[in-house]
């Protein structure tokens, strides 16, 4: 539209995509090495599309300092948590990219180097793109594709009175590991700090755990807004009231350590955390048992589904009152 | 990330997505109602998936005192565009919006009615989406999604020497559009000049033509870097040259007036103008014309594809000299 705005530092469009965007489509059918203008999907007979779209944004979801490699890695990941709460195979994403001056080639080159180890980790390829100029701030919006698996995908709506309710891995240290990034945690260890800076900046989305799961589940996401905010998300929904174990909310010990007495109530609020919050079927609860094992991921039972509404995180019975009840980025 | 930056100007973000976003998912079966984290599609058996996405940048691809509804509908109509232009049936996008905290709620309120006037147009639903704060320019990114109707999805490989060069509609008005918006333009009427900003504003995506001429093509892609540049993927990806007769080029007479002698070479370069450009064997000539009077819409024999490399235009068989060969935003 206005003129192009041309960055010294950087290869101009098209052989900034021939050099460092089309090595990670090489392979994916439909494709076409970013050649043509839309990607081409053929789907597994019967199969369900999942779709998402997350952007992240420079100085809201990252800083410009932080490493290009991890950015690409987060802003991918974010996405691919959504489909592991929904028990899809990925099978690619799109991208979007909105680039300042500031963005070089050797960014470019570090960033898409992110993508390709996250590609392999995966097992998807990057199907198409768009990159243009801007004159604010680095965005980039992930759209991930995948195939539900499970007959009937899973959803925030879904859980009745009785089920129970479970979470996966740790809650609140990618919250303790942007605490630390911000200055906090002089207790720590650096190793203690390295890792909650870690799970802040590349979380886990839990692909084939999610998988296994998504047909003993009655309700699933992916913690992202927090751990009591979206389990209210289910509440509403579904119709619902669930009552959350304090005790019982995993930590990390090291976010324990950061935040002492107010470990709990901090990590319940914290968001980013991509984990996968659903609840199920008291008689599912074996089986998701044994899942959590094959997979090794860590898999805890911290509340039940009431009849009412709303979330309560209960101490002893009691309810305890949460810093903030949701996290927004507004 | 960092704490949430919240306009005044705003509902904060659920309330935002329940009030404006939520009822263009209405309907949209796998949409949810927005009130789950991922869109889950059927498609029609066997159909194959195209998908595409584009971004629009404020100060790069429009002003932030453009009217939002008009904003709303280029924004979808530049990717539904890629999806005629491959004879697609669309189905529904993703919307992920970067918000700088100037757009307040009349802002987004304008936006949504333009995107449901177009939903209506195309038969097509909101899918899901993403919104965030943004320090910098506004960004909209659509994520398109529609189904094949062609057995062979055209793309821009494919075009063999003997093959006849088309375009859709006439070609330059959105740049004469855009020059009119800088100032230029003084010689025009009022109605004149109104018709070419809006054919800048509002492209007009080829769909029915798209669909009905996509089993003749050999190559096909909508016109977005500029004429001469798009033919010249064409031509790349196919391994041919295309000839194209300046004299052929469909123009209208507003940019004609407004370009004068320059008007061809303006035109051939412009960028944005979301027409298609495609070739077929001059068998399908007839079929072509057909579709063209079927779905009234202009479509003109403009050149040829030969042995060799490159595209040129020719004037009374002689090579014209155009501005600017290819058209990014970078």
């Amino acid at each position: 539209m206005t003129n192009s705005r041309s960055s010294p530092r950087r290869l101009g469009e098209f052989a900034m995509i021939a050099k460092y965007f089309a090595p990670l489509a090489k392979g994916a059918k439909g494709a076409f090495d970013l050649k043509d203008d839309v990607a081409v999907l053929e789907l597994p007979k019967g199969a369900k599309l999942i779709a998402k779209v997350d952007a992240v944004v420079e100085d809201v979801h990252f800083f410009r300092s932080d490493p290009p490699d991890l950015i690409a890695q987060k802003a991918l990941r974010v996405n691919l948590s959504d489909l592991a709460a929904k028990g899809a195979l990925p099978l690619g994403y799109l991208l979007s990219l909105s680039l300042p001056s500031w963005v070089d080639n050797a960014w470019i080159a570090a960033f898409a180097r992110g993508l390709a180890k996250d590609q392999k980790r995966y097992g998807i390829h990057l199907l198409g793109g768009d990159t243009t100029a801007t004159p604010g701030v680095l965005t980039i919006s992930v759209t991930a594709l995948g195939v539900g698996t499970a007959k009937k995908t899973p959803r925030r709506a879904g859980a009745a009175p009785g089920d129970l309710v479970f979470v996966t891995g740790t809650i609140g240290d990618a919250g303790a590991g942007l605490a630390v990034l911000k200055g906090k945690g002089a207790s720590l260890t650096k190793l203690e700090r390295d890792t909650l800076i870690r799970r802040y900046r590349l979380p886990e989305p839990r692909l084939v755990l999610g998988r296994l799961i998504a047909p003993l589940v009655s309700a699933s996401l992916d913690v992202s807004d927090g751990l009591i905010a979206d389990l209210d998300h289910i509440a509403e929904v579904s119709g619902v009231a669930i009552d959350v174990d304090a005790s019982s909310i995993p930590l990390h010990k090291a976010s324990r350590k950061l935040w002492g007495g107010g470990a709990v109530a901090k990590a319940a609020a914290a968001g980013d955390e991509y984990e996968i919050a659903f609840t199920a079927r008291p008689r599912a609860h074996a089986a998701i048992a044994a899942a959590a094992r094959r997979t090794k991921v860590k898999v805890t039972h911290i509340g039940t589904v009431q009849e009412g509404k709303g979330v309560r995180l209960l101490k002893n019975g009691r309810s305890v009152r949460i810093e903030r009840a949701g996290y927004t980025h507004f």
